[in-house]
């Protein structure tokens, strides 16, 4: 076995190697500027990097060392000779490696935030392109009441604003520039760190060099907002699991999305629902892998945390490709109208519709709901429907039932209305898609 | 065994009792307004339940039921009849839960930063009372360069700081209204959701009735919070655990915070560190309760959720006292100056120093780290300090050193050179107790 | 806030304090036959014990003090003296809370142990019940192959089983007497470990005192079993609560295990089940707890390993209700053999079984499965079933098909047919059912 | 971005390929010997396979598909044309891949036990190279009793080797043959799946199908047992950081395992150590990973199960690398008997030795406990050492001190002393060599 990989991080840290060229560019041009080095000095590091950095873009650059900071910079030594050492003045691996980590993550919730765009954008299209197609509403996954199809589905829609929001939070928090924290204690050399933090575009300089070398939090916080995405994923896919079976048949899957079995001819598998499902597996263990590198580790820099990498790597291609994938899916997805029009037969699901009949008659609601849970009783002891009861039979309930209870029984009119702020009314959902 | 216990929540859920009767009061005068019941109706009921909060507050209501809604109901019939049933109109178990739940995070939110606060405070409190104590700062646990004490405790400050932002960003998205999505599809009745927000201190109403009943991202949001606090916590414990061994003996511990051995009578042991250490376990555990019960669970409510309230309350209790716990412990503590600036002997901790000399006389950083990488060997193998070398010796490792590299050895100075922004000098110090 | 609580575990491990009291009666009688006590002393020490056990068990002893042992401790010593004092010989309290911990499990393990047998003693006599109802088994949630339901439930039966015997293999590794390691170094006085353990019941005595009292594995594995459990449970949960959706109606709860809504007055919801499901979240964060807390820190003794305490009680406690629950619910359920053999109908789920037909006539089974693979599409465009088809429709896909084709579409003998090993036909259910 | 990947395992389950292979001759000669294709046929097959391992073993087989499973099955039809197909008679891919997983964690388990047997012999060996070296042994990492630092580092290796016996219990649950299950429902083949099961070297067969594809519990016991082990690690990782920082001093690790820094040339820094400690994440995070996806979804298989490989191979992997590097790093390290020695005069770590000694003359435990307790106050204040006291500062405490009390204080026989069974005598530590 060999013990140099137990050690080495280059397999997988080359991601962060063109934010690590960048990062020695705008350090190597402050120290220009702070006449720490020559003007001439810095030209040479700086020509060379950017070279490199084109080099990289086209996939010909090949670098080697332990980690991607030593490889770049063993690779600009044999460029641009001993030169290439001042441009490690004033700084230490453990802040570069957070300037490296930070830019990474920024652009990472930019990528993420566009990905949710889309999912949110399939959303919407699917919603306005059933916009009267009613189904019956669940809770505990049993029919509870009708509600537009549309309204629905919009929920997912908000989950996702929400961990753009929570990205977004983050993105705050990511965007200080740790440069000149250098091992921890800072540096003697007169830096000027505000203008390294303005050449790479950051809001603000760290406060504290201790903490700045010591500090993962922004990992943490990001794998955490991924694993609450990825729970809201794991919910849409379950949905769509289960309505997606024959029991159900709510929906179908495009064939790009299903795969077949290997000994049952017929199946058409939801494969990406379930994977999606699982994908939270991973996002969760990532978090919890994070966590627990950082519990209990003393101050400042140790080498402990250069396992935050992988988790971190991983969280964000599967948070990409999930959004990714649960867009295509979801907009290739046909839904059937018929059945789950068909599925609000089921389970009584006017009931609510029924009690606050008798609420406008005068009658407490939890005397109402006792009333209509005794009529519910009945119902599903003789195997009728609401619609099937004759006058007799309301009267047996309640005196204030009369003819106009009829009036309930349509499924769309009873989710229009559901009229109140943020209901399942035509009206609500219409609001909501023009403020998503 | 009692299966009862197995689906009821009052044994915990009473910790939302308050909450609950505040928000039925809303409710309640919500629905007079909007002419849904008459305003002698909602008297009743808000005179009530007034007077129960009054009695609860003086732990002399007795409440019984399977959760606090239904208990709160039960007792509110008991006192005025089938009235209490229409402070049920327009409203479930499901939104009603969700108000309760976001009114007692945003509570304790406040309540966290509080504590916060005074820890932070009793972190600056330490660093004012030893304004020039130098100590090896440690990157590997292994002595680095010499720091100023009071520089390296104010990380701890920074990283409360960012905990209390991720409080104050998870405040903004709890301070949502969930009333009136009802079961999950919003009401028939005419309510005003945003009087009912306003009445309770509210800044917006949800959007979308299904999302409102289905969503809990503000515990799990509000867990992985606790978590990366924790995970503060157990650093800092960590440390002070090591500092207070006998081989460092940087710290003592007041007797408060220590205990004895049941066998040892000599031990003075820092068991509140080691527990506040310990309690990231619980804090992770609950996260990770959270994220798993929400996983793959479909839309709207599912029992399931119920379980969402052990974990949060531990949480907040768990976080709490051990904010308060450290604070105490932290402001008890003695600083052994003495140890920490004889710390500073071992590890020649001045390297970077005499690199960064070399660095000054125009030799590249790497090759100047080369030159003293090798003189620290020779110290290592000889026994030797920097300051015990010859001229001669000095001479034999690079002719740049001359008579001035003598002024290089105080730890102090040392210190206070490395002044740039966020460094370790007195004046960054300064600046940074002034800022937090 | 009390910060006495902070280090306090007695509001939680006054559950151990009956094997605190038997763990010192047998080390007592040990010190009286090594003779490092005398005879009369330890009558004195044991009876006193005895009469408290006697108490404890009655509800009447009152115990105060930090933790369990030092409260039992105190009250001894408040009943017979100082000579309380000398049951502390050769003991320390980090092995007699292992000692306590230890014995804790091994009871609970049989507890637990109990529980799954009862479990599934369930399940075999449901599956007794409805010996030939014939279910579409799925895969992907997706109607898949005729299955007997008896055989599909006995699967939630083999994997409890696991559960027994992996908790069976963990009552070994916990069966090790830790008394006479004392803080960690084991003690100068002539103890006879081995006779302490036989009057314990334990089958041997720990190698390594510094180990004994570091080793917290009997609870992290305790922990670990119990998740796996839990997801299991998790799983039958899911498929139940699916199953008495309305769209599936394969079964249905007993009205002691659903519950209405507050709103929906013809609501039943699978409560049971969903709680069962989400007690997974707190079992896994349970394990992430023992494993935070354990990871790294040094040995031997920290207070840190005081945190162990809840969780574990926590898991135990949920495990056996959760069991108990499960045994009771499922007992009651009510199944739906008509709604099973309908939805054999769906989803051709004797597609195989047309495969393996063309196998016998020679075709390789790929080949087979491609010529059913079209058929199955021209079935779903056409709406047909494989019962519909015409001898020329058969002959369009493949030669092989004849009359005798039709002899397949029974979903029964489908079933029965898999009659290898484990399969499911009705001998190899009978076997199973024979050794469970 | 291609979604090809989101459902595609080849990239990493190649690492199954020769395991399928195997399985899949063994398959194919049942199949033969049951009749269910001829032999010619089957040896057709299996010739062919045996040579693809070949290749495959020299890195030669180029292998393309969705998974390894396919990739496999497409280039043996592409080598022997439609017979290969025949291969898929009477299986799944849902057994097939249980077997390939099984076959590997078979393999994998031996692997990390012959890893675990060379940590313990490199435990030994350091224990034997410093038979009669005294150090304080720790409690809250506090100096508490001597003890011979090999009875210390002897219980790493019990810990390592309970972690063994986990493995070696959960081997016996993986040596179960799954193949016959096929989908989920068994096969209508004549097959002998005991026949299968000698060829393949498992103990005995699956019991149920609907189980033998839904199963999962392999993976997550296996990941829970990593995850012990990981911990276990952690802690000797812990102490090892601790031991080698400037403060301790007690060990010194080879450069060979210590790595320099970027700016502070002086620092050998323990990155393997770290490196050790810091795994535990991904491992912990690994099995939260598994549990999380098998959370809550129903039987039989799923596609989210396809996601149990990736943290299976990650546990595995770094699993086996850190024992190899925890033993090389272990034997290369230098102990510092010196240092170790010194630190025994610190902390008064021959108190409970006084308080035994009050003992044997008469005092209750806790009564001495209690003078020693004021006497260690005494030192501490004053800044003596128990052998610096007069016979008149002895008196002062107990009349019970007499001249022979000097006779304790010396730390080698301190630790002799203990020679209960399992107590840090050099006699218990022999025997502890000679079982381990």
């Amino acid at each position: 076995m060999n013990l140099k990989n137990f050690v080495s991080s280059i397999d997988y840290d080359i991601v962060l190697a063109e934010y690590d060229m960048q990062g020695s560019i705008a350090h190597t041009d402050m120290l220009a500027k702070c006449r720490i080095i020559t003007r001439a000095e810095a030209s040479k590091i700086t020509s060379a990097l950017k070279k490199m950095i084109d080099e990289f873009k086209k996939g010909k650059l090949k670098l080697k060392g332990e980690d991607i900071h030593t490889a770049v910079e063993l690779e600009l030594t044999k460029r641009i000779g001993t030169t290439a050492g001042k441009m490690h003045t004033a700084r230490s691996r453990n802040d570069q490696v957070v300037l490296a980590e930070r830019m990474y993550i920024k652009d990472q919730i930019k990528n993420i935030n566009d990905n949710i765009d889309e999912s949110i954008s399939a959303i919407k299209k699917l919603a306005k392109k059933h916009p009267s197609c009613v189904m019956p509403g669940f809770t505990h996954l049993q029919n509870a009441q009708p509600v537009l199809f549309s309204h629905w589905i919009l929920s997912y829609a908000w989950m996702l604003k929400r961990d753009k929001e929570r990205f977004s939070d983050l993105y705050k928090r990511t965007d200080v520039m740790p440069l000149g924290a250098a091992a921890f204690a800072g540096t003697e050399f007169p830096i000027d760190r505000k203008y390294t933090a303005k050449l790479l575009g950051f809001r603000k300089i760290s406060d504290n060099s201790v903490d700045t070398v010591s500090d993962r939090d922004y990992i943490a916080e990001f794998l955490a907002d991924c694993a609450i995405l990825a729970m809201h994923i794991s919910r849409f896919a379950e949905e769509l699991v289960i309505w997606s079976s024959q029991q159900f048949g709510f929906i179908k899957f495009s064939s790009d999305f299903t795969t077949g079995s290997s000994i049952m001819p017929q199946k058409r598998n939801p494969d990406f629902a379930e994977i999606l499902r699982a994908k939270t597996g991973r996002i969760y263990g990532n978090l919890m892998a994070i966590l627990t590198i950082m519990k209990g580790i003393p101050l400042s820099y140790n080498r402990d945390m250069q396992e935050d990498k992988e988790p971190m790597f991983d969280s964000v291609e599967t948070v990409k490709i999930s959004l990714a994938a649960f867009s295509e899916m979801f907009s290739a997805m046909k839904v059937n109208e018929d059945k789950m029009s068909e599925a609000c037969g089921k389970g009584h699901i006017l009931s609510t519709d029924v009690a606050d009949y008798l609420v406008k008659k005068g009658i407490p609601f939890r005397h109402a709901h006792g009333i209509v849970s005794k009529l519910s009783d009945y119902l599903i002891s003789s195997g009728k429907r609401f619609e099937d009861l004759t006058k007799k039979e309301w009267k047996r309930f309640s005196d204030k039932f009369d003819a106009s209870v009829k009036k309930i029984f349509d499924y769309k009119s009873a989710a229009e209305k559901k009229d109140c702020d943020g209901g399942t009314s035509t009206r609500s959902v219409k609001k909501q898609l023009s403020v998503l």
